[in-house]
């Protein structure tokens, strides 16, 4: 069988990102696949400032943004009433979202706190035998500080903090953690935990072989060890809600909520989940799309651990811990001409402000928590998106 | 302490879906944050459309979308070479599976196989006791007929084909599983379980308490269930890649990668990562904003298992299966502007296309597993980034 | 560098299992290794009893058995109160089991059900590509009857009642369920699978290749499948305790318990842990040695669920669910001459009763649960060890 | 209904470790039951020895011991040719580990090294908000010296090597991380991390509450944590096994034998399983009932990671890393008669054997893999159980 004549995407190597090129592949699509892209290429963010974000480019898709708030947070470094872009095209999820916040913010707002701060870049050396792998630890713990020059070095901004160690047979694998700024930060931990690792290699006297990933840094997917030790931001919201204002906005007790909170950590415990609560991912991957993050960090930063309790006063505290929330207030997409816009909304656009818009996020988080969770027990949930959803 | 008075998200109850409505939010968002939001205005989608896909409308976040390719895929359903959509704001992403779909596509294309296809509900029952759960169970399942009935009424499409029990204390855990053609189904079989477990409380003699979820479900959430059980579609794409085409393209040998593979599947396993590949939440996250996808799904769908061996004849078979795909060709943001005509670029819009649209979904993630993996063998990774991405 | 000689174990293969051929073992370790074998040697177990449940017999270990109970069991098929033999090390276990029991049985006892009693043998055949394998599941669904008939034509107890699939990739894992009667049953689902497999094997056109376990049955070692899927008996315990007895038996109230229950069930839910409750692997590795289990099933035994409430009348309604018990009332150990004594103390010696044993092994883990979890809140932990364990 | 009139068990509050206590509780349960306890009562261990290993002694078990043997261990510690006694009643366990054992001697025995040694104790702090559980992990961090003192003073022995901190909503969760000498230390640690716990309380300005174990420490629980972290002794146990004597021995060669590792290696990923390999719990419960280990340990050190390659030379290199091997060669039950025999039968009774004992359990834990996963692909497994097993 003779294959057919397979066409490659057009590209201009000297300068690709122009209006044209956008608009040449945009026509070599329709000739290949019949599809007309008129939307895709009806944008206004400017082709030259995409370089560095994406390639062979041909468009833009346009999601929907809602606007949910003012949602009040009181954080170390998010402090007001903030409204919130979610871009979506799941009918229910903006109002859903508001729903929450209006109670939150009734409630005195929600608390937000970035509890610790970690990106990593985890390699593995494999050695001749574990003894071999051991003594490697050694080494390299006795040579922390050249190793943390030597890291260093190659960013400005991002700082050694820890090197954690895991053995598995021959092998050791290394997990590099760093401060990295308001940066999400996965490229410059990659190239600052490389020059460490030839280092290594080089000044070992075994010059031991590594892979620059062993797989436990888990980039761009879940994974326990994110539950336990944290990737970018751990950040916590946490509220007390008056049981007046739960049983009139949303129709539920304390009571209620605890005793169906042991149900759902219950099948979330059996089920292996990556998180005890509700619905985490919904507001995150809104958010994200809107703002220029990382959106495949929706795998990660889904992830979350709720603790609630009934007060004695019999109001209801309810917390959401995001263990592995990776955001970013400059670099990826946080200068784009929509995203940028967002994240101005929200006034953490640029340098100083990752920790604001973590504690945001989280707090966002809360919000949709707090609506879903009381929907279900009150019955709305199908009722709801039998109004507002497609399948009206 | 006085609170400062909140403006609420101005909305109007008759007509909220229009141009007027968006600019006058966007002119409130001006107001009260400062921050202008001139691209996020500038949008070619029909405001009327987006009724049921978001609230509280003020614009669109514009993605910019770049085009890999061709991937050939032989499925059952898609067949044929592709060009596929990715929107994204990381650089290098594109340019990465592009790589790898070059490489698969040499090799003869992409084999990819539906497996299982099932969306699930999952209500708890609360009884008083252990014993009287178990009797539960049985009851349900004599009832089965009548249960289907019931829960297939509330439908034209989804079909219930098992409920499955997990018993915990005086709990009866249940998991609905429904084919929901080609929507994701999420809202459908809650509908449709509301109505089974409504049936079941009515007419059960004991007129059992339930909750409509208990969480292992997990819907938005990774989790082991997924990974056994399936949720959405489980699809295998598998591709057998000869020794030279990989020397030639990626720089490495089948018995590097698969020496490298032992590593990786070490530490994913130490780490109790969702996927012990490497980065399948890259290619789904860009796939499903452009096409419309719900992207909180990347939550459950980046999960995945890389099986590969090498042949008697020293090439190198390479398979993922991913356990949870959840996605959707009718319903949900596939039929907006920019997402529609992303999914016919791909001859995916509409009824009849869920499946071929996950086995090319299957594909472009094995592309991405294919180019990072040799990539991170052969040096490129940290060069790549270098030279493509934003920390040029 | 000359090896020594090493010297081989002395066995006579005509007639291994008789005193002298122990004896003769016991010299030739005083022999090589000096250590004299006295108490080992001092046994009253009949050699001749041993065949089939070791092999190279030297004498016996003495595990120390302690007295606890009585425990009032209210099950389905254990019914009384029972005093339980516990083989332990461990100073303060049988203390704190009875103090737990005490309680239990003041309460009015523990109720306790198998809920679910199902034994895996999991091989997996191997395909070409995922689409055969796919086939293959549909072929054997087609063909349970005969497999069913193959399989339970190996033995006289053994029910097959499911055939449970998971793909990966060109992989067929099947998890094969059966009930085994009053045996643990590894041995009888490994001998009626093969039996199954090798008639799949010979009768599906393709003769596809199998390996008689996948690693999904996880036989010996903890997993999430048995979590949700069973292996052995699914078996809950369960008690209301009033809150006046649990203030003047543990000196804590229902709320303080209710509260530190949720530090525990989060820590165990971060830790990705077998067991949210306490210490179930205590009395089970003690009940376990005491009569005649296979010990190593411990680690698949240990898991478990906790699952409480304070009741509407401030009492504390307390559950664990064992996931995966696998007990048995014959064959194993179980007739061998201290072992049996032990079970015949339960009343759980010999046919029909391995649910009865399920039953009480239940109450007896709930009973270590009430004592161990309020000794730590009552600050008794310590103090207790000091009191009874060996670094008094 | 009158309940009936329950005996408790006798005790002499004076002196109950005694002939006669044992005795008269044995008359007790012949009254109470119907069951004579002769083979229970017929023990060499006098009773008097038994005072913190265990209470309301009855008697003992006679749990037989099979020798298996020699295995040459080339450890850091244990360096020489085993006999091992293994403590079972499951036909073929012996045999089988004997089978490896001879195989790995053969290539030269099994290099063994401890990777990591530690044992926690692992509180909880909770707080008003995550804020303060921060500022709390900060001042703790700040005064760790104190800490260790205070913690380290409550034993001679244990010493403080880590505080760990895990923050999930108002908590702060500690990992308290100790060396523990010769003991496994579970008491040990519980007493100095009270200790530390209690001097935090009335230091800190907030006298924080606290609980001794928040659930991460997952004493006696497998747990992810352990896999990550380790608990107890992190053990590798290596070999090269050449092609001709797998062949030769075992009928496998190291092709098929990797081929297949592929096998369960994914199963076992898919399963949520705690140990990639066979069945490290058969060998180590084995040996922890022969030697006095904490056999409730094994539902921890059961966990293992294999890793395996074969080599340019096509022979077939095999690891197994047990993450959380619990082992003592003091205290505990290692003093009594027959498990203090079969520690010295090792050279591992007392003082500075913990770390070769902990090699040995490692070695005697990859025979048992090399055994069983080469016999399921020999087709040996079920036909040996026929043989050799109670269902011959």
């Amino acid at each position: 069988m003779t294959e057919p004549q397979r066409r490659p995407v057009p590209r201009d190597r000297e300068n690709d990102y122009t209006a044209e090129q956008a608009a040449r592949r945009r026509e070599f699509v329709a000739d290949v696949t019949g599809a007309s892209l008129h939307h895709v290429g009806s944008y206004t963010v400017e082709e030259s400032s995409l370089r560095g974000n994406v390639e062979n480019v041909i468009g833009a898709a346009q999601v929907p943004i809602g606007l949910a708030g003012p949602l009040r947070v009181n954080g170390e470094h998010a402090n007001g009433d903030f409204y919130v872009p979610l871009a979506t095209t799941e009918g229910t999820l903006v109002a859903s979202y508001n729903r929450g916040m209006r109670l939150l913010t009734a409630a005195g707002g929600v608390r937000a706190t970035v509890v610790e701060d970690r990106m990593q870049r985890a390699p593995v050396f494999v050695l001749d035998d574990a003894l071999s792998a051991r003594d490697l630890a050694g080494w390299i713990a006795a040579h922390t500080g050249e190793i943390t020059a030597v890291a260093q070095a190659t960013t400005s901004v991002g700082r050694l903090v820890e090197i954690e160690r895991y053995h598995v047979g021959p092998m050791l694998y290394l997990r590099f953690d760093y401060t990295t700024g308001d940066a999400a930060g996965q490229n410059m931990v990659g190239k600052a935990t490389w020059a460490a690792c030839e280092w290594i290699q080089q000044n070992h006297p075994d010059h031991p072989n590594y892979v620059l990933s062993g797989a436990i840094d888990t980039d761009k997917k879940h994974s326990q060890v994110n539950m336990l030790r944290t990737r970018g931001k751990r950040v916590v919201a946490e509220a007390t809600l008056p049981e007046g204002l739960l049983r009139e906005h949303m129709g539920v007790t304390p009571q209620q909520l605890f005793r169906a909170r042991q149900y759902s950590q219950t099948g979330g415990f059996m089920a292996g989940s990556a998180n005890n609560g509700a619905h985490a991912a919904n507001g995150l991957a809104a958010l994200f799309i809107a703002t220029g993050q990382d959106v495949a960090n929706v795998a990660e930063s889904h992830a979350g651990i709720v603790y609630s309790q009934v007060t004695e006063a019999g109001d209801y505290y309810w917390s959401i811990t995001l263990p592995a929330l990776i955001v970013a207030t400059v670099g990826g997409g946080t200068g784009l001409a929509t995203q940028r816009e967002c994240l101005q909304m929200l006034g953490c656009h640029g340098p100083g402000r990752a920790k604001a818009f973590a504690e945001i996020c989280a707090g966002v988080v809360l919000a949709g928590e707090v609506s879903l969770s009381s929907a279900v027990l009150a019955g709305d949930w199908v009722s709801s998106h039998e109004r507002l959803g497609r399948n009206r």
